[in-house]
């Protein structure tokens, strides 16, 4: 059985950004542990490329919105014959109050952006090399100090980004589901759609078609051209993978 | 017993581009397995951090120069009697073939700025969250092959460092090993010497002391400002550390 790859492509400027912050919080998720030694980079450089990301863009309210959409969407489905009301009255409550307690949150990354540390430390991240001893002594103490510690403040920090983590993977997890794979065929290493208001196009190939695709496209159109990865080696003429339109 | 924490400060322009390639030749070899999801960020990072410090400095001649000057000062030793002199020239033969297998390698980085599939990604590292498959499809593909296939390109890329890990590993073990820790005690969180012609500078402080060092410096004077970490105490009025000046 060969490996399968998902590739995921954003639609809309939105999403682009959410996708973004999902995979810098699944960053930060995975190393807020710091048992690892390379883990602390990992850290740092994800909540400072996230905070960078909050100072140019603001998803706080585009967020709230697309709640607010996808809340519409869901209520229309209350009418449709065996469906489970209870259910869908759950998640609408919880789309509800993770969306109040969102927009109740302070501004988003300026905690961060506040912390003393943090902001005596960001900086260097973006100098080749730039976070030896002699450039971030004060980080250099901080890594010394009890893993205990060091997990405490890392896990405060990650703390403060709760409520923005809660209303995306929510937001991210319904749209995700609201469109099964289906089977594809792509002749000639070019496939190209029209489709309705879609945020999210979701392709799941197999690793060995050597392929990898590069997307074009909005939420009423996109293309995707498959390029070999191996260049040595064409792409075959007719590949059948798996693709969803969210 | 309480923890210490180690400082290196450079006291030339060179020691300086010389520990930062350190430690992120360091960085590569602990991320080069990949056998850790968080590992190949910080593999790739390094690499092209890398990458950029030899763009825009010239190592390969500062180098093949100070392993010459060390050299010299090692000569010195095999007049002074008592000195075991088969293990010094065995030393001044791994110094002289460490040096010559760096003057004839190709143009250091050179390979890795070559090689299609890196200098295909590394655009992207310096955006903030730019990896994201949607980002660097071909990056994600690489991502999806078998541990054994990346091993080997990781491997393979490593590799061409060598001859400047090599060197730089030389010269630093024997530069460190120059001088020993001498017990220091420093009043009211100032220290200075004036020094001839050094190098580089190494602080050992106990963790507990809520201090880390500012260096100001040059070959042949320094001056150290202790710092409290945690600002609501103060440094303690007389600490007693180690000190070299290599």
């Amino acid at each position: 059985m060969s490996s399968e790859t998902l590739y995921e492509h954003p639609l809309t400027e939105q999403v682009r950004v959410y996708l973004r912050l999902e995979y810098l919080l699944e960053q930060i998720n995975q190393s807020v542990s710091l048992t690892d030694d390379g883990q602390w980079r990992v850290f740092f450089r994800s909540l400072f490329d996230l905070v960078e990301i909050l100072e140019q863009v603001q998803v706080k309210g585009d967020l709230a919105k697309d709640l607010e959409k996808q809340r519409t969407k869901l209520e229309t489905w209350l009418d449709v014959p065996n469906v489970d009301t209870e259910q869908l009255k759950a998640l609408l409550l919880e789309s509800r109050q993770i969306q109040q307690a969102l927009l109740q949150s302070a501004r988003l990354g300026q905690t961060l952006r506040e912390d003393k540390f943090l902001s005596s430390i960001r900086q260097r991240f973006s100098i080749p090399g730039g976070t030896c001893s002699f450039d971030l002594p004060s980080l250099h103490h901080w890594l010394n100090l009890p893993l205990a510690h060091k997990q405490s403040n890392a896990e405060r920090w990650k703390q403060t980004l709760a409520p923005l983590e809660d209303a995306l993977s929510f937001w991210l997890r319904l749209t995700r589901g609201s469109a099964t794979m289906q089977p594809c065929a792509v002749v000639n290493g070019f496939y190209q759609q029209d489709v309705e208001s879609a945020s999210l196009l979701r392709i799941k190939i197999a690793t060995d078609y050597n392929a990898f695709p590069l997307v074009s496209g909005h939420k009423s159109r996109f293309a995707i051209r498959f390029m070999p990865f191996d260049e040595s080696l064409p792409v075959p003429d007719m590949m059948a993978l798996s693709l969803a339109v969210c």
